[in-house]
């Protein structure tokens, strides 16, 4: 194993969903048909991940030992001298989940195994209900329900709901603007609407997206303890998490943060006074899995438990990273997965199964998932570069996307 | 006094209730039939508890003097160099509380009046009501009541319910099944009915026995402010001590934990904090009299009360330890004791007595209690070593027992 | 003013000193000569920032009022969700700076006017005296103090000394070792040295760049009480920074840091518990003139000092938007400043000027300097991707850059 | 592999070195020469800890998959319900580092490569220099200095020092006594003199071994200051760990704690709130390489280094755990170990190396060593079981031994 290096690192970009832009690590060894896959994706700023990997991991990582990976996962962390943030996180996430691929097929076992085998046999996966009203909201709800889903997270009109504003002053600035008000005194009304029409049985969250300002927020979380969510998302910002310890004094409703998370300063203070119950980053954006697996523990310690991000900018195989660690990590809680459409299901063979609301591994050595290059390339990324439309409050204040 | 000496450390194991295997500690001294009774049960280790004492603390104790408890307790504590745990504190348990016996058989008094004799002349104890559902056990409260009980602990379908988990992954392992979100639901809606056909006169009591997730056992504190609890019990397992900060922001219902700890970081900073109400160690898991008796005064000095443990598992000796405590510590709150089946009381002449939901100590020197040997031995421990089947949420994750 | 718009978008990379790879912003508006310079430089990553401006800042900037700073301020910011990070930061920073340039311009006023104007006619800067020992340190220092400066950080061999590792396992992997035992020792010597040789009356400081264990920083901190440093910079990494906490009780020594931060969560709660007596940021790290400025205010309600980096990877547009904050702010501490090359200075006319010590800004309307295109291109970058070699200790463990 | 199960749980005694009773669990699997070994050694009380594992943990294993080591672990760790203590985790631990060597060889790679590989090719051992007085502890330093060791642990007089108690009460008890304030004065003089005789280059360590009340322990590491410890040992026992916030505020001399801990209450806090600089636990009293592994990287994430307790009762199997753990973790420190006598080499093939002060691993599948056990019966335990003898203060006071 000690002469194995690392020949090539290649980026595949691909859109085979017509939405996200997946930026895939393709690292491939010294030994012919040896390679691992990690997911880099960074849908919004995908060309800029990858100008990080061509241009600076690449040169950094070929002719090294490929199985040395907390050395290597260390010394990229603090290669460019400044570190964390979006971008260097997702190019360190897509070569460190290749190197572990790598690993695991080296031993020639499901990578759950190397994390110390499976703690249950799949992983509960909660589905997204949306709706213009929550008569709608309930009707989907109850259609996840009917397809074996037992935890559904509940939007009413999107983040922030889709009232339209009714004033702003003269002249204002373009953008998608949302009454924070309005959207706030919606909640609590969607899910008594929810609990007495889909009944006690079925897990519910919501996700607030930092659409409220912190009090507003703290309000929502007690308002809503009568309906029992299994947690609300994002009640805060990541620049006022402080806030939470107001929440705390309040609230017990479990709350969830983590999807922008790219700094330790974000989570470890977070997870050791326990102000949160559920840990939820999107595990490219914090660096990959030698970070998510530590950050796993950290939790496991303190008692908050695991719900990675996985929405459709999260590739298959960052949702079979994600996968390999629910699996063999006893404070599991809930994984993020709405499921693949068939065009990425193609693209990616070994894409995680969902059944009955439960996601799979198989049981092939590694992540178990591989790229089809050629089918992959017929579903280029689109050229139109993600520039975003700034997200307003009713008087024009730009806020949280 | 100072010729005598311990001859004989003897270990009687016996099981006259059919299910919990008693390990009896019998220290002989020089002194012809003079000898002290103490508890070192832990009933589901019973023959690594014997190890311990007949391997280890005879040799150490045979020829000692019997009178010098505190030097003999320092140096048990901290003789196998690492120290605390259920093991080794059962064994100190069973010396020390035969120590304790001794002294007082010479003093020719009741162990309490050692203590500082009585602040109360009975212990008010707490029944048990199970049921299958809120009638049964509000049925089987009422039979309580009507015994005299005025404390009740109140479970329906036992720890974490009954409830039948309806979805668990493929495949799963075996284990014990239960679902903590049913459950949590079900404990508000237990004791609305409890206080709605039991009246407001009964002490009420329920034990999370760490079966919910923090978050959601704080949440249930809460909402079980309206039926007035005498105490909620073990809302949290020794692991996640620290989470009773937010359930103190957030609700005043009563707690009372312990049964568990074994180690003194596990309610030093409980208690001078006043994180609990009650603390409910299990005494022979603290290494017996010596440990608890400081204990107490510790809780005292912080306003905490005393419910010693006291199920199935802790013998009549160590129940009469209980209540030597009980009757004469001031900050004595409440005795758990469900009452002792006949063939109990046979191998035990001198047990306690309920009469009336009072638990009462007899008037013989020492604890007042004995074993006929040679009917215990007909009581022998299964030789079936206790093995225990895994608690599983319904995804398959291994809980608390 | 309304109908003035953002027009083109340009990356300027060029790299006069041979060993800074520069990247600057030219914002030109639908006014013809009316344009705006920033620093984008992250050196180690150039590529990464330029893509990052080129494909996605560019196109949502195209068309929109460069007058509204603080709204597109708010809206790059989180324009690709995830935020923060050196490379979305510095991009954010160098269109930011940019728009400052032009605001002032179209104020006819140099930048600081804005800002509130000046505190101080120019801004003390801190010079750097290097060396193999302690002796060339001093007259290294004795050179600066003759060219004005009273401000001097000292350090001997380089970041982590570079006394030779003497022992290493067998068959190491590459890398700069260093041995922070020896490194620490040589702290305290130097500074005796120092005071010994070079008086009372400069001022010195010293950059611990993150090479020490937590413990050992803070016991050179107390034993460089006697020295009476200015600052003490870097003790302690990012991630390690509550140990400042420790470092506080035992330590009167000031401290500095920063230059490393590019999340909030960094430097918010370090200055509002006052852990430090400096803020040190690269202000193009954190994004730019908007975010330094709101920084510095915070400082200022604390108590906090600025010292704002400034070595050779801060551009001189980086240095003339440090200039015009320190100028401005009353609780302006240092300026990091080392003076710039002929090339350097002929690249970027405007150039803040160094003289007895002190830095001096210019009078002209914005910042105050320009950039010679046609000269910038003479000095390209190299095409030698920065990859960084690992910094190791003693035992091959990879540390801090 | 899921066919692959438990066949056997063996328990293997053996005191090679004449000293300590070592407790090895060899774990058979169904595959035919497929097994694994664990140690399980509490040497002062090895029958118990064959007892629990003989008697509960082995019908609890057999059948049962080996590759699934997490649900293994914290089934049996909540298995006897009363959980923790030395005796229950050694036996857990015999089994846990059995299974990961098991794994590791069904991946046919070192254990080091499933922890993310080597950080570093060796680990940095300390030797312990003892004598009857500064210049005896002097040479024994300067002869290991000669054998290549850079850390050294010193203790003049054994733990506690030697000198002789002048003054007791009449009639006291056995035991054996020492004199704490004489022992306290002692040990800056024994530092002043190393330093002055043996250099600034050599690391030294000194082991407080709770020897000292808290006040004197804190008193004793700020005039050890100026000597510059590497770590100063268990200034205070696990009972007494919140005076270190006073320690703390007022030394920073770093402090190595843990070889008594077997409870997460104990290190849990002390580590997230950076109370000392290393965790020293003895992996096989926490529970195993699970546990150990989960430890490490709690400590990474507070800044606190490993440096696990390595004496003559870790057995060479628990030997090569801490070291397949000290290559691959990035916080590793330091690691105890004296070296091994020839007879426990030949008992354990694979024994790890060392050599120039460094310990290597070698590069077989699994933990890389073995039991011949043919050889281990020559060396049967000692049938003297350990009783201890207490130590005392010079007045008759039991302390910790």
């Amino acid at each position: 194993m000690t002469d194995l290096t690392i020949r090539n690192v290649r980026i595949i970009l691909t859109m085979p969903d017509g939405a996200n832009r997946l930026v895939i690590v393709k690292l491939e060894t010294s030994e012919p048909g040896l390679y691992g896959l990690g997911c880099a994706t960074f849908t919004q700023r995908h060309l800029v991940v990858r100008t990080a990997i061509e241009a600076y991991l690449k040169p950094f990582l070929i002719g090294k030992d490929p199985t040395r990976i907390e050395d290597l996962w260390q010394t990229m962390a603090v290669n460019a001298y400044w570190r964390n943030g979006p971008v260097l996180n997702n190019a360190i996430s897509g070569v460190d989940m290749a190197l572990w691929d790598i690993k695991a097929k080296l031993a020639g076992m499901p990578l759950y195994q190397l994390f110390g085998g499976k703690c249950r046999e799949g992983a509960a996966a909660y589905g997204h209900a949306d709706g213009h009203d929550e008569v709608e909201v309930a009707d989907n709800a109850q259609a996840l329900i009917a397809k074996g889903y037992r935890y559904i997270r509940c939007q009413a009109g999107g983040y922030g709901g889709k009232a339209p504003v009714r004033h702003s002053p003269e002249k204002s600035q373009p953008g998608i603007y949302y009454d924070s008000a309005t959207y706030a005194r919606s909640i609590p009304r969607l899910f008594a609407y929810l609990r007495e029409h889909c009944g006690d049985e079925v897990e519910l969250m919501h996700d607030i997206h930092e659409r409220l300002a912190p009090g507003d927020a703290i309000r929502v979380a007690k308002q809503l303890e009568p309906y029992r969510l299994f947690f609300l998302e994002d009640p805060l910002p990541p620049e006022q998490l402080e806030w939470l310890h107001m929440l705390r004094q309040q609230s017990a409703t479990p709350i969830a943060m983590g999807e922008l998370f790219n700094n330790p300063q974000e989570w470890v203070s977070l997870i050791s006074r326990r102000l949160i119950d559920f840990i939820r980053v999107h595990i490219s954006q914090i660096g990959g899995l030698t970070a998510a697996r530590k950050l796993a523990i950290l939790a496991e310690t303190f008692g908050v438990r695991t719900a990675w991000h996985g929405p459709g900018d999260t590739s298959p195989v960052g949702h079979a990273a994600n996968l390999h660690l629910d699996v063999s990590s006893h404070n599991f809680g809930i994984q993020e997965c709405g499921g693949f459409p068939e065009a990425v299901r193609e693209v990616f063979p070994g894409c995680p199964e969902v059944r009955g609301g439960y996601l799979y591994p198989n049981e092939r050595p590694g992540l178990g998932i591989d790229i089809d290059e050629r089918l992959a390339a017929k579903y280029p990324c689109d050229d139109k570069p993600y520039a975003g439309i700034p997200i307003r409050l009713p008087d024009g204040t730009a806020t949280y996307p």
